[in-house]
């Protein structure tokens, strides 16, 4: 019997490729918090203020262009994770590798689309390309569900 | 040997069962905040106001019920995705498929049973449910642990 | 041929430990959060604050110390999970257990290594160990990648 969590089998293949894809897409948001605020000098401790050879605001500063790339961030944290578990458990009932790939990849693309039109404040986009994505794991685990009821 | 990753095994069924459960709970709350910022016409982005046919406020608005289900969401995140994989990885070290069935069984629905006391605004319940699925996760941290030392 | 994920494998034990540990290290902090709110009587919903036998406060309160260990939480959902998937994938493309173990170890020291150093308020350390984290996640997806391209 062919194993599942195996290089041979294509459907592991395209789910490690578009793993791989998006927590790549993750961690970005991640350096671009960390260049916005050395480039604008805001940030989020005293120390950090004083390490980047800043004065220590009277109050916190609210940045729009941070709040942007943290909400995105957020929103990345509520998606991904569970779409990485989910399309793990999903090889495990036997999609045809079509059907698999197809939901990875729309996962895949649609969340670096997400992320594009929410750093340029494209609406409806932002939006349509998050539901895409949430379809896309919800769909994975109703298949999922439906095999181990 | 029989595979511990298949679905002949009760352990791993169970974790599919009460895993893809906890996943469409979170998401949930996704369509629960993005429901409410609808309904109530508040949101996060200028072009979110715009987009849904309303005037972007002077300052941004801080809605109660918003955040209720903003923080209820990041208590799942904090929780969720490491129950997901302290589970996965608990197979490993043979566990007893009663002993796997309640541990995953009690995370599940003291998760679910969390969401329902925190949006009904229930204390002290909020904070038993949350005990008792940090418990079931941090049991089986140990257990596995030990096994590998 | 022997499976990746089986106790046998060294490389699946190293990832286990440290899996274990940086779960137990965020999680932690979900305690040290609880704990700090219930010493200082801050809380952040009005049932919270009826039930732990304080007055709700006229306008939210913001605790210093809350707020660092919250960010400290936050930055670990947005390295953790992605780590252990990013880990668990690494393990197919057939690293030398000894490349796995440095990964492993590097990232589980260095984020133990960044709470302590945010807790204490220690710039530019704190950098340091994100960094060294970010590093071993990112060399292990690169790794993994170039293996399914």
């Amino acid at each position: 019997m062919a194993l599942v969590l195996s290089l041979d089998n294509p459907s592991f293949r395209a789910y490690i490729f578009y793993a791989s894809i998006v927590i790549l897409k993750l961690l970005f948001l991640s350096v671009l918090t960390a260049a916005q605020r050395i480039v604008k000098g805001v940030f989020g401790t005293p120390e950090d203020y004083k390490t980047f050879g800043n004065k220590v605001p009277a109050k916190p500063i609210i940045d729009e262009g941070i709040e942007r790339v943290r909400k995105n961030h957020l929103n990345d944290l509520e998606n991904i994770p569970v779409f990485l578990v989910a399309g793990l458990l999903y090889l495990f009932v036997n999609p045809t590798p079509t059907a698999a790939l197809w939901h990875f990849r729309l996962f895949g693309w649609s969340r670096v689309a997400h992320t594009v039109s929410y750093q340029l404040g494209k609406q409806p986009w932002r939006v349509i390309f998050y539901t895409i994505g949430l379809c896309s794991t919800v769909s994975m685990l109703i298949v999922t569900l439906r095999a181990v009821w």
